[in-house]
C-alpha cells in the first residue's frame, strides 16, 4: 500500500513552535506508527533565520516568506503557533482558502474570528484544530465537540489563566503585593513584560468566548463578556477571604440562564472545599455541567511549549488520521447567532466589600442601612481595629443583582463614616 | 442533499440503556442537527418485553431475539450496554462480522476482548467505541487515544471506581464497618447485592487494563495486574492514617518501568495535598502523565445512568459524524503484546504496618531489628497503649521491593511479641 503522508508548514519556532517541530522532527516514526500516516513538517515561517533555535531545524526548512507556505500545493496542513490576531488571522484565513486544513493555538484569533473561520472552513471542505488554543495540554476543546455532546451544557467555571493564578497564589501565601508577584512571576517566566493581557482578565475573556461557543453552540464575542481583572485585590483580602472560608481566584464563567447566556470574568470568593479552590500556581482547571454527565472537572498545566505543543500534535495525529481515509471536515461546529449575553446589571452574584471607616459609633448603622435600602441582605461581617481612627469592615451578602451591589458600593463611598471601599469582589 | 441517517441497534434497556433510549427517542432533532446525521434507535433486545421502563419506548421495538438485530442488514450500529462477558462479547463479535459499528459501555468485554475485537473491527472496516466503558462520563479512551496521543504515557493514576470509594469515604467519615459502610452503599444504589466485584479490586482492575492498554499501547490483560481489594482496611486504619497526613483510597496504578510496565490495583495511603486525596464519595478521578503534557486530571460521576449514557451517545455522534463523511475505522489502535508487566515481588513500595504486639519491653526492638534485616528503612512509628497487655505499633516505611515489605510482614506476624499484623497497606 502505498504509504500515506500529511505535509506541515508551520507558522512559528517559538516556545510553542520548537516544541511542535522537535516532536515532528525527532519522533516522527512513532507519530507515523501511531496515525497510520506519516507527518512529515517541510517548512518553517520565521522573523529571523539566523537565530539560534531550542531546536535543530534544518536551515534549508526556515523561510520569512508566508507565501512559501500558503501558496506551496504540496502542503496539506498549515500549523499556526506564532499567536497575535494579525497577520495571524489573515495567514489562517489564506490557507483556509486554498484548500489547506488548518491547526492554531491561537486563542485571540479563535475567540475574535473562530466562527468565521470555521464557517469558511465548511465551505472549503476542511477542518481547523484549536485544541492548543485553551489550556495548554487539557483536553477541553475535544471534550466539548466530541464527548460531551450528547450533553446540553449548563455551566462552565474555569481557573484558566495560569499567570493570574500564580500570582493570587504567591499574593495569598507569602503576602506579596500584586506588583511583587508580576515581578516574581515575569522573573519566573509566567508573566509577559506588559502583563495587562493576564492580570487585566483579557486573555482569560478570549478563552471563556471559545469554551462557551462551543459549550453552548453560540456565538459569544470576547466583546459581550464582562471583564475585570485582579488589579484590585489586596494581600489583605486574601487573610479576610480565608477567615471566612475562602480563597480569591481569577474566575472565567458561563451558564445557560434560560433562552440568554451569562458569560463573564472577574475575581471570585471560591469556598475552601469546591475543587477549583484548590488550583495552584500555573495550572488550569475547568469544571463542566452537563445534563447527563453532572459534572467533569479538567486540570493540568495551561500553558506552556511542552503541554501546548502536546494540543497541536495531537490535534495534527487526530487530523492526520481523518485524512488518512479520506474524511474532510469533521468539525461541523454551529453557533446560534442569536444568543444573547445576560447584562451584567441583571447577574446574581454574592459579594464581598472591604471598606475603611471611621472607629466611631453609628458607623455600621449607616453602613449596614444602605445594604437594607438596596435589598442586599448581608450574611456575614468582620470589623477589625485598624489604627487609632479607623477600623476595617469586611461584609459578604446573600446573592442580589449585581446592579444592586454596585450601587450599594457606590452609595458606601459616599457615605462620611466611609473612607473608602477598599475592595469589592465577587463570591462564588 | 439526500439526509444521513445512522440506524441503531440497543442491547439492554436498564439504568444506562434507558437513558441512551430516552436521549436517542426525545432528543432526535438536537442530536440530528449537532451530528448532521439521523440518529434513529430502530430495535432493542430486552429479556422481558414486558416488564415496566424508565423510559417509553415503543413496543414493536423491543425484541427478546438477538438475530434481529445482529443479522439485520438495515442496522448500522449496536449499542451495548447489558454488562457480563457473555453473551455480551459474542454479541459484539458477531455484529463486528456482520459489518456493523459497535459502540459498548462493557468494561470486562473490552478488558478481556478488547484487543482481538479492535483487530477484528480493523479488519471488518468498521469501528469500535467504548468511551464509556471506563468512568462513566469522563472523557477518558479519547483522551488517550486522540487528545495525549503526542505524547509518551509515563503514568496513570486513578480513583476509578466509585462504590468503594463511597465505602471507604463511609469508614473513614462516620467510623462505620466495611460491613456496615457496603450494606449503606447497597441501600443507597451504589453498591451490588454482591459487592464483591467492587470490594475486591476486580472492577478497578478491568478499567486499568483498559486504560493501560490504550494508554501505552501495550496489550495488558487484566490476569496480568496485581490485585489487592479493600477487605483489609479497618476503621482505626483511617484514624491513623490522617494523623499522618493521609487517605486511604483504592488506587489503580500503571507506569511505564524502562520497557517493562508497573500494573496494580490495592488500597494505598494517599497525602493530603495529593488530588487525589480529595476524591469524595462515587466520584472517579483519573491522574496521567504525559512527556508533553505533564500532568493532567479528569474528574467526575464515574458511574449511573446519565453520566454512562453521556459517552455511549458522545461516541454514537462521534461515529455519525465520521460515517457521515464517508469514514470507516479511524480507531487504529495498536497493541505491542511483547510488553511485560513487572512481578509484584520487584515493585518498589512504600508501606504502612498496623500490628497488635506485647506491651512490654523489647518488643519495639524485636520487631525494628526484622526492619533492618529486611532492608527495609522506617519512615515514621506511632505506638498507642491499647489496654491493659497489648499495644497498637503503625509503621510507614521508605520505598523497599515489595517482596521485602512482604517478608517483613510474615516475619514480624510469627514474633513471640506480635499478636498480629493487623493491617498491611501500601503508601503512595
Amino acid at each position: 500500500m502505498h504509504e500515506a503522508a500529511l505535509h506541515v508548514g508551520l507558522i512559528g519556532l517559538g516556545t510553542v513552535g520548537s516544541q511542535v517541530a522537535d516532536r515532528l522532527l525527532n519522533r516522527r516514526e512513532v507519530l507515523r506508527r501511531r496515525a497510520g500516516v506519516d507527518l512529515v513538517l517541510d517548512r518553517v515561517l520565521v522573523r529571523d533565520p539566523t537565530r539560534p533555535r531550542a531546536v535543530a531545524v534544518p536551515r534549508e526548512m526556515l523561510t520569512t516568506d508566508p507565501a512559501d507556505l500558503l501558496e506551496d500545493p504540496c502542503l496539506d496542513v498549515i500549523v499556526e503557533v506564532a499567536g497575535g490576531e494579525e497577520p495571524a488571522r489573515s495567514y489562517l484565513e489564506r490557507a483556509i482558502r486554498a484548500g489547506k486544513h488548518v491547526v492554531t493555538a491561537n486563542k485571540v484569533v479563535m475567540a475574535r474570528h473562530g466562527p468565521e473561520l470555521l464557517e469558511l472552513a465548511g465551505a472549503m471542505n476542511v477542518d481547523v484544530y484549536f485544541e492548543a488554543a485553551v489550556g495548554g495540554g487539557i483536553p477541553l476543546i475535544s471534550t466539548f465537540k466530541v464527548d460531551l455532546l450528547a450533553n446540553d451544557i449548563q455551566r462552565i467555571m474555569a481557573v484558566i489563566n495560569g499567570t493570574t493564578n500564580y500570582v493570587l497564589g504567591r499574593m495569598a501565601d507569602a503576602g506579596l503585593s500584586l506588583e511583587e508577584a508580576v515581578a516574581e512571576a515575569q522573573t519566573a517566566g509566567y508573566a509577559e513584560a506588559d502583563p495587562t493581557e493576564d492580570v487585566g482578565g483579557y486573555d482569560a475573556v478570549s478563552k471563556l468566548a471559545i469554551m462557551a461557543s462551543i459549550g453552548f453552540g453560540a456565538r459569544i464575542h470576547p466583546d459581550q463578556i464582562y471583564r475585570e481583572g485582579i488589579e484590585g485585590v489586596e494581600p489583605v483580602d486574601f487573610r479576610y477571604a480565608r477567615e471566612l472560608g475562602y480563597e480569591v481566584k481569577l474566575l472565567a464563567y458561563a451558564a445557560r440562564a434560560g433562552e440568554r447566556v451569562e458569560a463573564r470574568v472577574h475575581p471570585v470568593l471560591v469556598p475552601h472545599g469546591h475543587p477549583l479552590a484548590v488550583v495552584e500556581g500555573a495550572h488550569n482547571a475547568v469544571y463542566v455541567e452537563g445534563d447527563l454527565v453532572g459534572e467533569v472537572l479538567l486540570q493540568g498545566l495551561g500553558a506552556g511549549g511542552r503541554p501546548t505543543a502536546s494540543s497541536v500534535v495531537g490535534d495534527l495525529l487526530d487530523l492526520a488520521r481523518s485524512v488518512h481515509r479520506q474524511v474532510q471536515h469533521r468539525a461541523a461546529a454551529q453557533f446560534d447567532a442569536q444568543v444573547q449575553v445576560v447584562p451584567m446589571d441583571e447577574v446574581g452574584t454574592r459579594a464581598y466589600f472591604r471598606c475603611r471607616v471611621a472607629d466611631r459609633p453609628g458607623v455600621l448603622a449607616a453602613i449596614c442601612q444602605v445594604f437594607g435600602e438596596e435589598g442586599v441582605s448581608i450574611a456575614s461581617a468582620i470589623q477589625k481595629e485598624s489604627d487609632d481612627v479607623s477600623a476595617e469592615f469586611v461584609v459578604t451578602t446573600h446573592r442580589s443583582p449585581d446592579a444592586a451591589l454596585r450601587r450599594t458600593r457606590a452609595r458606601i463611598a459616599r457615605l462620611d463614616v466611609v473612607h473608602s471601599v477598599r475592595a469589592f469582589l465577587r463570591v462564588l
